[in-house]
């Protein structure tokens, strides 16, 4: 799967820059380089430059200067990719980004493809699967939480924890296959109490993660949080509210604000997608009653959601019975709302339920909203330290638990110990498709092709 | 003026891309730097990196990892602005790029000034202020042409040239000051003759220089091309005939398209920019008349015009006749158009005339068109190796002729030597406007700020 041609990309942003860079990798790197560099000290070529060391010279297109460069070494083993490696920075006109690529490519050089060196530092072992897919979502990253989570996958965080998983699977496969050789005789040498127990402790560990995606999901995507509540409980003012003070804290990442959609608010670094919903109320009328369970709906695929009521109008049984209707497992706000117009006692009747009492209009006490949304996702992130964040590598993992499943069932069915050992080899081979171990062409075509060419 | 300030920018691209480059620059670049940065070679600090190496390791905001780094150290006086440099290479995400620079600047780094990083080599005496230009035209060139004549100017090519003429000059001072010096004696050390003989050596090299302004400032901005010619002559079909070929050239130059006005035209390096004008002809007509006028005054503006006519049409008579009220200084190209539906003997009729014969409908000899329109402008380029192409230094120059003109008349009229000196003086001080030995903050702030961030 190592190719032999040497490649070539400009790796940094596109368009014109003060510097820019141009990333050479292959066995013939130096040599290629070299035909095309003419350094400013006499007679040292990129060749004899020493790793990881600096020159400076000029790039020449039959005696004319393009560019004046500095040119960086790095070799065989130690460069990102695992292959001798130039680097070329150059100033970065667009003219003399694209003069540089194509002097590479007149001598030799293969414009690289999308990911292509990330691809190559993995067929040279320099990092696995779901450390290169964090690379990916690292330069995508663009919340202090997302690139947390992105920088603890590149930096081997999670494959450290998979092969954990794996290195347990391996010891009970070695358990069980020893009574593979001795499978005539019927007996069982594995204790099945010891098998049960790492099996056990598998389930455990890989059910944590699995429950981590839709976090670490949700921090890569945006948290979903829905606000739901009887119409004119202040839904809108509500969500207004919370977006008008953002201003500030968005501006400060640059970036997110040229994709910026309303809805889109960032607090403390982890980004919040507010779902707008249509009221809840009892009606008889059919069509309303789609619109109520709409809402409802977007409350189950929420993070969690926010129910909102006007403090002046809903007694506390009303809110129960709201409540009664919402989903229970998805942690909730329960936020009274328009207290600028009520007196305190009513305040004081409802201060049992764990109500966040505020004034949307006034915006009055909104910053406790956003300060409760961050805790309660923050506090998720704590509780476990890894998050799976991608979806290849939670369907790998729902296929493990299966075969966690499967072999579980067959310790109790007293299932011959082949077949035992069969699905615990799915469940193996099911992990090794995270980091890349077992990976076929199509799969890997797909993620280096979401990669940025240059990286 | 040199300050005593580390400043810091994003010196790549904007946006995100696979790498991005921060530089840092000043006398605390490795201290500071040292404090974000954690080596991964046990005890190595910044500091302590030898000069033209690089080091990997992580950027550090309280025990947290902000990315993998390579770090690039050049030490004064050996880096770009003259002063302790450090590069940092990073993932380039817009959220890590962003993170670091605030880093820097929470640990004591200011923001560097669009130009800054050119500027402080200015002023460190590392390039002149003619050259630290040539590194902004370079970095905005997108034509072979003006690519090389940014280059030029850049490497020095054009500041050796004043230094001569300054040379020259500061010997005719030397020569006349030592008069000065017993002026009260009224006597005549220095020989008129050789005075003038070298005055009248500058005013030429000067008057070249200003010459060559009219190229310098087209190639660099786009040579002025008009197409002129009575109504009917087909002088839109050829405009497009000049373009649809074009599709191909401009593709080759990435970063142009963006831009891509209709009329611009790249020919093997040079970019042309077609302005149609009305038609030309005899009218009483007032309001006519006026458009006939406004097509003149465009042949005027343009570096080279096309006059084009209906070979079916006119006589040799007429065409003399409408060459008589165009400008007779600027080259021009005589093309009959419409050749398919004419016989040879009209042809062989207009031979004398030095015309390209085309058929623009049918896009036949086009091609002619545009190796001639090459040919004139890039044999200008070639006859003088260095063009101006920058309006300050172009009007700085036309100041030196002045005072030049000036010494000449004040020869010729027996002035005071003192009086000659001053006027000497003056030329020299109008030089030295253009490599910035003198200058002003108002002229260098102009300069600067047309300059990217981060160069």
């Amino acid at each position: 799967m190592i190719k032999n041609t040497t490649i070539c990309a400009i790796s940094t942003a596109t368009g014109s820059g003060g510097i820019a860079v141009i990333r050479v990798s292959g066995n013939k790197a130096f040599a290629i380089c070299d035909k095309i560099f003419r350094a400013k000290t006499k007679n040292k070529t990129i060749s004899k430059q020493q790793a990881y060391t600096i020159q400076f010279g000029e790039i020449i297109d039959n005696n004319e200067i393009v560019d004046e460069v500095l040119i960086s070494v790095f070799k065989n083993p130690n460069s990102y990719t695992g292959e001798d490696t130039v680097e070329i920075s150059c100033h970065g006109s667009v003219y003399i980004q694209q003069k540089i690529l194509e002097l590479l490519i007149k001598n030799g050089v293969e414009l690289a493809k999308a990911g292509e060196f990330t691809q190559r530092a993995f067929f040279n072992g320099k990092l696995d699967l779901a450390q290169a897919e964090g690379v990916a979502d690292l330069i995508a990253s663009e919340t202090k939480a997302s690139h947390k989570l992105a920088m603890q996958q590149m930096k081997g965080g999670f494959s450290e924890r998979l092969n954990n998983l794996r290195d347990l699977l391996i010891h009970f496969v070695s358990l069980i296959e020893l009574e593979n050789d001795f499978a005539e005789e019927d007996v069982q040498f594995a204790d099945r109490k010891q098998l049960n127990g790492i099996i056990d402790d598998v389930d455990v560990l890989i059910t944590d993660l699995i429950k981590s995606f839709s976090y670490g999901n949700a921090i890569k995507n945006g948290v979903p949080v829905a606000i739901v509540g009887r119409p004119n409980a202040g839904k809108s003012t509500l969500l207004n509210a919370l977006l008008d003070d953002d201003r500030a804290i968005v501006s400060e990442i640059p970036g997110t604000t040229r994709d910026t959609i309303e809805e889109l608010l960032n607090i403390n670094g982890i980004q919040f997608r507010f779902i707008d919903t249509a009221g809840l109320r009892k009606t008889s009328d059919d069509i309303e009653k789609i619109g109520v369970a709409k809402a409802i709906e977007k409350v189950f695929k929420s993070s969690i959601y926010i129910y909102l009521f006007d403090i002046n109008k809903l007694s506390v049984k009303d809110i129960e019975e709201d409540l009664k209707e919402l989903n229970n497992d998805i942690p909730r706000l329960i936020v009274a709302n328009k207290t600028d117009l009520v007196n305190k006692d009513k305040i004081s009747s409802f201060a049992k339920n764990n109500c966040y009492f505020i004034s949307a209009k006034k915006n009055e006490s909104v910053e406790l909203i956003k300060e409760a949304l961050f805790d309660n996702i923050n506090k998720n992130i704590n509780v476990s330290n890894i998050l799976v964040s991608n979806t290849r590598h939670y369907e790998a993992l729902l296929k493990t638990q299966k075969s966690i499943h499967e072999t579980k069932d067959g310790i109790q069915n007293e299932m011959p110990s082949d077949l035992i050992a069969l699905d615990i080899r799915n469940a193996i081979n099911s992990i090794g498709e995270i980091t890349g171990e077992i990976s076929n062409d199509e799969v890997l075509g797909n993620i280096f092709s979401r990669f940025c060419i240059g990286k």
